[in-house]
């Protein structure tokens, strides 16, 4: 352990290349293995466990589903398909156990595939209706020729824990920046390893980078839906008083283009942080919370209206690949989890740097004397102290630093440094 | 009377016929009898009497005006034109009482007529300046030959009253919904008629379906600005203290767009009332208050601001029809009418199941388990649900009802419908 | 004196084209006169000096600078170059004394021109770096053939004073409205001499047209930048606490579009008060605070953040003769400074008949019975009463006269004219 390098020593693809075979679901082996790799570099993380059939809000805490196995076999020819050893998308989530022989009509009617992409497994699952099926690919359907067939599916439904995991770093403030994202899941890369993956990076930042930051933060990993809805069942009230920004990581790994969810007004610190950060960015989908889907749903649900914004490249619902097998490591890559990582690490730089900057000066500052101000480039058609100039006139106090962004059309993160170099010599407080 | 049909067991447009031969004006006979024709419907009635010569506000209540008969007769052929008694816009509004012989020359400049629609009569009044004249149409006009004529108008303008009537609908809260129109118009079906025939709908409805409804209601009918003005020289303070939103209907009983004016900044829940009833509908006129012509000049004058909209479907002013002869039952419609009354009954029933809805669950409620989730159909493109879920998302109890419309882009009548049913399924309060 | 003109009894472009010859700059006998050309108009205003190396603010108050004669000298032909008493834009400005032979070759990286405008001296200074240098055309300096060449300036930069003036005319309320215009550049027409000669007459017209006017004006007239932090290191506390509108004058003599540079957040009286008066006219340019350039960048900075729009007919920087020789008596005419009078005259006017309009009546005013209502004309499209109505209907006491004009869209002159008309008649408060 001593010598084990730590979450940052390695690269983000190679953390999701770790953790991509394990079946994950909303509970089970799988979900917990996948927690414990992520808390054995964070020991900051601790444990959450909710009984199955425990009240959660208005919800129900499902039974525990795992599975060892599970395949269709023609009786006749002992030919296999759909074995969830070569892919565990190729059974529908939480189906029940099943072992028995089924008419080829029925099997067909158990069979799920994707007609308009022959060649790729959907995703499917079941989680609130008791149900057994497949989910193969179209072409591999049509090659299961009329016979007799035996169903066999090795999974367990029962009593038993669904888990989740948050961290706290504390700073000088209570009040809290969260990240959030979702582990339940199985082998698909986009949606949902990037989230978890990235979000253990932004940790890994904050604990190196900051003895004790000014902020606190809180990272939480958990079944989507069910989880969070756990989580708030707890929580709710801790996040309301101290939550004043967060976002929800999904869907961050791809290379193509930025997008959020905004909250319900889109008029909380989260949202204008993205618009911030993403500022410099083209194309950047900007989704109404009308558009929402993932734990953003319930972090801003009316009884709550917590300031937490979905961020995603493309978002989940708008790439073809999203829940198939199609969803894996050829789709994402490490530039494009390291670009996510950076927008949210620029945020994060600029909560610990201040996000309401404010002169101390009255007047323009003389910048010459600081040597501020470079001597100008007849050629140059841009004052190279342009920026500076526009971030000191909107600093006073009342403009937080994303707004600046979008009114001196900057980027955070260029914004955020001349911020830091300012602060150093003494014209911002 | 024990077997007598109620209001809304009559067509709204055998209403409209009944009262469309009367001639009315800001006084007289045609206006009381008006009044009396929806007074006998609905006891709630009370009038009110203004002496002329009274002051009310910054006006003078004028002379009650009576007409018999009126026409222009050659002296020599004994041929009759303008007959008041074929169309009573062929004699102007106000017109004193006259009866003498008038040369060719001068008849003609006392005949209005519109030169670019030449079969139709105008409209004329002259309330507040002594005159008499006739109207005809361009066409009739031209037909009069050179002659010896005599004028005849069999009028009287002499101190009187001038009537208004209006109702108050107790509700188990004092702020009130106001409904308001105007009785001082002769023969014509859309700019007036439809204005108080839809309006005394409204009042049969809410007597029928609320036992004590949530909100008062007020009906007012009066001839237009003289008796608004008088009305509020009694009911200004009250009005300002109670009324929470309001609308002044005129012509309402085509079948083309609908329109509003919006009260002098757009902003009170009259506005958002009628943007979010008519979310749904294509091509509906919204006129800033810079367009404002009826009541509306009056209830949201700057010492009083009522949140109160004009409702129409095409707008006084902005139909060729519009205060002529033309504007008669080939253009009001039965349909027209309904559809009118509809819109108005949707904001009803919104103001009476409640305007600021708000969840009763902390996160999203499991609308499975209360049948309210239905299976998804893999064709459908749309969520049956996503209305659902989308009017729960914004029920935070800060939001109004008509704001909610339009922000999950549906239509009032169906989120109302919606509300109704969460009520009843314990999910909003 | 006695028989003297007053300063509006001579044309505004005689005022300037008296002051043009002047050398000025930011300190120095030329900016002393032009300050004693004005003050001896009005004897309101009060001089204030800062002496040499004083700290004002972030900044330091410079060296004086004088200067008697500068050119450049063909040693062998005696031919002269770049003489200042042709153009006292022939030398840069605060260039040190100097009296020497050069070479060729050095002399030439002294002298500044326009490439792309080759018959243009363009103006150079150099306030904070000790520098000498000329300005030609580039024309002129192609004419200068390779030689021996004496450079002469006759300047001298010693410890003196910095100096501007200011005039407070007390009205019955202590809240201000503040001009200001700056008198540090030799002779140029547009930027700046248009500046201060409007400003004057404006001083003129208050001390004229009102006894004791509503509200205090303060006059400014100070070298730019250094000047109005010298005034701010005195005045700050005073402006913060008083001006409620307020202008910076520059570049107000030509006869292009108006422009203006807004607030930062375009939000003061001062920026509704210049949208009103513009209101009306055609391809306004209006620019956001990211624009500035001229003293707005100190009276509007965070620490401040004073009501203060910079004014312009083509704003700095905007029209090609900006900082040349060419800005001079053909760009600026009578009729262009005279709009620009006009314009910041009718802000005046609004200011002192009263900026929120109120009502006096509830309801619509008969204003028949004034007057004030006029027979329409059936050919008219536009009803002749309708701006005066339509300002009643937003004479609620709350609205500004600025916005108003907006609202109802006509110019501020024309709606101060209608409002001054409408209290004579009771109407209005």
């Amino acid at each position: 352990m001593t010598n084990r390098l730590e979450y940052n020593d390695i690269k983000l693809i190679d953390h999701l290349k770790e953790l991509f075979p394990i079946c994950r679901s909303l509970t089970g082996e799988g979900t917990r293995k996948t927690l414990e790799y992520f808390e054995d570099y964070h020991k900051e993380y601790q444990r959450l466990k909710f009984n199955s059939g425990s009240k959660v809000l208005d919800w129900e805490i499902p039974k525990e589903w795992n599975i060892k196995d599970a395949y269709i076999e023609n009786i006749d020819t002992k030919e296999k398909y759909a074995e969830f050893k070569k892919d565990n998308l190729h059974v529908v989530g939480y189906s029940e156990p099943v072992n028995k022989e089924v008419s080829y009509e029925e099997l067909l009617t158990r069979i799920h595939t994707l007609e308009d992409k022959p060649e790729w497994i959907p995703y499917v699952t079941s989680y609130y209706k008791k149900y057994w099926g497949f989910c193969m690919s179209e072409l591999d359907k049509k090659s299961i020729k009329k016979g007799r067939y035996r169903v066999y599916i090795d999974s367990t439904l029962s009593d038993g824990k669904l888990e989740l995991s948050h961290a706290l770093i504390k700073g000088k403030s209570e009040k809290e920046i969260l990240f959030s994202s979702y582990i339940c899941h199985p082998s698909m890369a986009n949606n949902e390893l990037s989230g978890p993956v990235v979000l253990n990076a932004l940790l890994a930042y904050v604990k190196k980078e900051f003895k004790t930051p000014k902020y606190s933060y809180r990272f939480i990993m958990q079944p989507e839906t069910i989880g969070s809805i756990a989580y708030l069942s707890k929580y709710a009230d801790v996040l309301k008083k101290r939550i004043i920004c967060g976002f929800n990581l999904s869907c961050v790994g791809d290379e193509r283009n930025y997008s959020y969810v905004n909250t319900p007004f889109a008029n909380t610190l989260a949202d204008f942080a993205l618009r911030g950060a993403l500022n410099h960015i083209e194309d950047v989908n900007v989704y109404s919370f009308l558009n929402r889907g993932s734990d953003e749903r319930q972090y801003c649900s009316p009884g709550l209206r917590l300031p937490i914004c979905t961020f995603s490249r493309t978002k989940f619902g708008c790439y073809p690949e999203y829940h198939t097998n199609a969803d894996n490591l050829n789709l994402v890559t490490n530039k494009g989890l390291n670009e996510s990582y950076e927008i949210l690490k620029s945020i994060v730089m600029a909560f610990e740097t201040g996000i309401y900057p404010k002169t101390k000066i009255i007047g323009e500052p003389q910048l010459g004397k600081r040597g501020l101000y470079p001597n100008i480039s007849k050629a140059s058609k841009i004052h190279p102290a342009e920026m500076r100039m526009n971030l000191i006139a909107y600093s006073d106090g009342n403009n937080n630093i994303f707004d600046i962004c979008k009114i001196i059309n900057s980027n955070l993160n260029s914004v955020v440094k001349e911020y830091q170099l300012l602060k150093e010599n003494d014209v911002l407080e």
